[in-house]
């Protein structure tokens, strides 16, 4: 059985970290599957989600790996073609990747303790973010 | 319900990005499965499957990540060991990762607008890839 | 159907790249399903699973990556707030992903000749991880 849903969260952008665990696990609660997995997915090409122990340092620690990695003040190609100046939100995107599927046991998400699902941002400002989630099991 | 379909692909290699989304629409519309997700999964060690805004840019600007992340110049005990100088792409495709999964409704794939499946070929030199697109659904 | 298992795995820690592909496929043969995918999901927050060729050069590659993409010498906020010094292990992790998943074909994992599925471990010691596979299909 596969259920579909949708979270619609409000972000602030430029590489924001959001914990949705909360979101997705009542998705699971309202789906009554006990046993199973969840896709989370996030549509559209500068964003991604992951799974992370949510906490202001390491929010911020996050931030600055991706700062590192793929800095905002370098020279994109796209930035050139298209001025909007997202070029670094969007090559981030593709490097952590659109999804993260979680197991889960009698209706609970079978998450580490310390492991929360993060929706990122990485667009240069704020935005609306629409989340599919599926639910599939039985 | 589970589709298995494969999809065959030639690249050029060296960090080529190929836009696979209509190939994966496809097979999706064959099945004739509407509410369900997709699995993309490449068979091989030295590629990898995202999604990003395909536009010439961001394929120069997704190159220029990788070569700066994992540089193909630098030495690589993968090389020392084996002689084939394809260090870097292995280490390229561990970290993006073999598949993506899409959702999708109505037969329709959830992407954004601007959010397309790609194949990610390290290797360096020109390949056939067999991609696996399984179509899981109701 | 689907068909949750565990696979239970002793670390050193210190991104250790365990090859699990063996376990994964006895879940697959445990499980007697033919055709679907199984989803390899490592609960905790700093450990991550991909794909590799499994051979000691590129373990010793993939290690030299993450050391120089998230240096663990440098500072991190997480540490300063929780002494644990394992800031970089949780960032590793997250970059990574916590799972991938692996179609199947009559039984067999459709992984390349050269590609196998490994667990990392990026916690700074020795860890005891549970590793949870579910088998999907028909």
């Amino acid at each position: 059985m596969i259920k579909k849903e949708k979270i619609n969260i409000k972000t602030k952008g430029n590489t924001d970290v959001i914990d949705i665990t909360r979101e997705v696990q009542s998705k699971v609660d309202k789906s009554g599957v006990q046993e199973g997995h969840v896709l989370v997915f996030v549509s559209g090409s500068t964003a991604g989600v992951t799974t992370v122990e949510y906490e202001p340092g390491l929010e911020k620690d996050l931030k600055e790996m991706f700062e590192r990695v793929v800095p905002s003040d370098k020279d994109y190609y796209h930035n050139e073609r298209w001025g909007d100046g997202n070029g670094h939100s969007h090559v981030r995107a593709s490097l952590l990747g659109p999804s993260v599927i979680v197991p889960f046991s009698n209706g609970e998400l079978l998450l580490g303790t310390w492991q929360q699902i993060v929706l990122m941002d990485f667009d240069n400002r704020a935005r609306s973010r629409e989340i599919v989630v599926q639910v599939v099991g039985e």
